[in-house]
């Protein structure tokens, strides 16, 4: 069976028609929409010479034994957000069986050859992203916060995996499926303007950004708006208002790829009648080198402390969340820009400003790179999540070209 | 029976203790507490010799009939925003009860003087303020809105009304009320800092504020804050920010007694990982004089479309509410400049930024001054709400020889 490219296309089509509605898609992991897209890519994989287990962590696996153990690993995950779009993860999956599919026709390839499907790659439900994946890799580290996490309804998370017959005490097991990889490759929608900016379709990731998560909480002294005089106001919008401008220029100073984003701001009071007491804003970071990410932080601190001063009001800093940057296999990415030559005029490098499962693979030592595909005007996460058909198909044929290359890399470095 | 300020204080406090909790007072319009703080307030006139009277807007009158009908008014409200101060409002029904006292002691005064409790000025069950003395002013001309208000329980405003023997279809007819009135006086709290700053008791009241009140939508575009460069964003949230210190200079620019505020800022999605697609400004202008209010309102809105075109976001201007300035009466003034000179070292002449009734009475064409007496650190719709006793004391005594220089010119001029 050759590679059909456009037969990914059309298999997305019907996975958005089976488990999607007029607001997008519905594959949100541990409910039944999610399984039914489960059986659906289970009913894909019928038929080919595959073994197929779900691991500890509800990830499922089809393996294509070759000639030695050591394994090219191609995943994603086919869970989406509530009103998510059609392509954001599928795209991975739904490629992938192709894939699965030449390497099959072809017999037994050079080195095994693993497809695997990502447990809760997007967190929807419970607002813990790359569970599968991090289980996986062994950096979930969270098991006790986790237990008590509940969903809007009230279940609590430990019950909704149970109901799909994950044990959450066991899913660190899922360790083992990473033994003998040495390979990962993921074919993502960009879920950013980049490429299409450059009018071109594909590109190859460099690692994903470094982030720094943080509350920033400033705190002045609620006042009558018609009866405090300017000067005496200790206005907590002010200063949350001044960091929200300056860190644009500390993305600037850090170059390249840097970003720095300011997504709420919650003002309390909050009414049209008085100066401003509690500002509580969000501010996230992100860059693909360690050491400017922790200079972009410092600056952000500091600037923050100037702004509390000038306003006479106080600025507190609590930590969300962090993760190091982590950069790609360099042999996997002068691979995967070959390959994207080979099906498409040019290649171009740029890191991932969204985390992916990719990341987690990579921090347990698998030699990973990613693919992205040119998402339309960047949006994601949004029914109008879309790419032009043609690219899709151009980046399934790139994923096979990468994949061939990688089974070839492995086979002879084994 | 001589004045007694002191009583005013004890009074006030024995208030307090039947209408508030640990949270505050209590006395929200048209509730059973604030029924219970008028038939307080009633208790205290019994027996002396006047007419008591509740017009067609729920106000309540007590008319001492001097020699000439026409009348000096004394004004204030006994109700509350919900955990709210002991003396906001309060205080002048009280100190009006004392002055009461003291001028039904002395005999037929040489002009009528009436007191009046007017109903809902905070407008805190249905967010409509100023109730009854709109009502006698004859601005009011939101019926057709009223009839359709609802509280957080939704019980509609007029069944409330209802319950305290008030028909809306009927309000306007307290107009009639204002028909003899000569002067109108009000004592009030500042809810401000400007006279504790300069370490004085009291100080006369030039007019209250125009108010220029904008809800301001800044439109960009959601976008992913990990993969979209800086320079393609187009972010509402950075419009806002710079609004809402650009607003500092423009009231700088606008003169002393010039403030304006952004109380809120709603952004959505208002998530960590996205740019802000929608930012929902609140924006409120004031100043005594009408022309400088109109500038800096449009100096807000050419500096909104300046950030607007540096942004790429777009920005619209919707308007909340207005008022124009309204200035109390030179000859009032002066009495009251010469009262608080009596009783204090020193009087001081300043704007009112919030509203009052004395407003609603002034807008009616009736000649209007107000007293204010210091807050301590400018609060007030707080449990935190306070007057040093001894400024309370001042107070009183010179809301009473407001009344009597007014009552002499009232008799003098009628």
């Amino acid at each position: 069976m050759p590679l059909e490219p456009s037969r990914t296309v059309d298999e997305l089509r019907e996975l958005r028609e089976l488990t999607g509605d007029d607001d997008g898609a519905q594959r949100v992991a541990w409910t039944d929409t999610w399984e039914r897209a489960r059986e659906w890519l289970r009913g894909k994989l019928d038929g080919l010479p595959l073994e197929q287990t779900i691991d500890p962590a509800g990830n499922q696996w089809w393996t294509l034994r070759g000639k030695t153990d050591r394994a090219v690993l191609l995943g994603g995950h086919i869970d989406s957000v509530p009103n998510g779009g059609w392509l954001d993860g599928a795209l991975n999956v739904v490629a992938g069986v192709e894939v699965m599919r030449r390497l099959a026709e072809d017999g037994e390839p050079a080195a095994t050859v693993r497809l695997v499907e990502w447990a809760d790659e997007e967190g929807a439900r419970f607002g813990r992203s790359l569970f599968g994946s991090s289980a996986a890799s062994g950096t979930m580290d969270d098991q006790d916060d986790l237990r008590g996490r509940r969903d809007a309804e009230g279940t609590a998370l430990p019950d909704a995996l149970a109901e799909h017959g994950v044990d959450l005490d066991r899913a660190l097991d899922a360790r083992s499926e990473l033994e003998g990889a040495a390979a990962y490759l993921e074919l993502h929608i960009e879920q950013g303007p980049v490429l299409e900016s450059m009018d071109l379709p594909l590109g190859v990731v460099l690692g994903t950004f470094g982030v720094e998560r943080h509350l920033v909480t400033w705190r002045g002294q609620a006042a009558h708006a018609g009866s405090t005089p300017m000067d005496k106001r200790r206005d907590a919008l002010a200063g949350a208002a001044k960091l929200a401008l300056e860190i644009r220029p500390i993305a600037k100073r850090a170059g390249e790829g840097a970003v720095c984003t300011s997504g709420n701001v919650v003002c309390k009071p909050g009414i049209v009648t008085s100066v401003v007491e509690t500002a509580e804003q969000l501010l996230d970071q992100r860059h693909l080198e360690g050491e400017t990410l922790a200079r972009m932080l410092s600056e952000a601190k500091e600037a923050s402390e100037r702004f509390a001063e000038e306003e006479d009001v106080e600025v507190e800093w609590s930590r969300i969340w962090r993760i190091d940057p982590i950069l790609f296999d360099e042999t996997l990415i002068g691979f995967a820009d070959e390959a994207i030559r080979e099906v498409a005029a040019a290649s171009h490098r740029l890191p991932s400003g969204p985390l992916h499962d990719a990341a987690e693979v990579a921090r347990a030592g698998v030699p990973t790179v990613m693919l992205f595909v040119q998402s339309l005007r960047g949006l994601s996460h949004t029914k109008l999540e879309d790419t032009k058909p043609e690219h899709l198909e151009l980046s399934v044929a790139a994923l096979d070209r990468l994949a061939a290359r990688t089974v070839d890399h492995v086979a002879a470095s084994g």
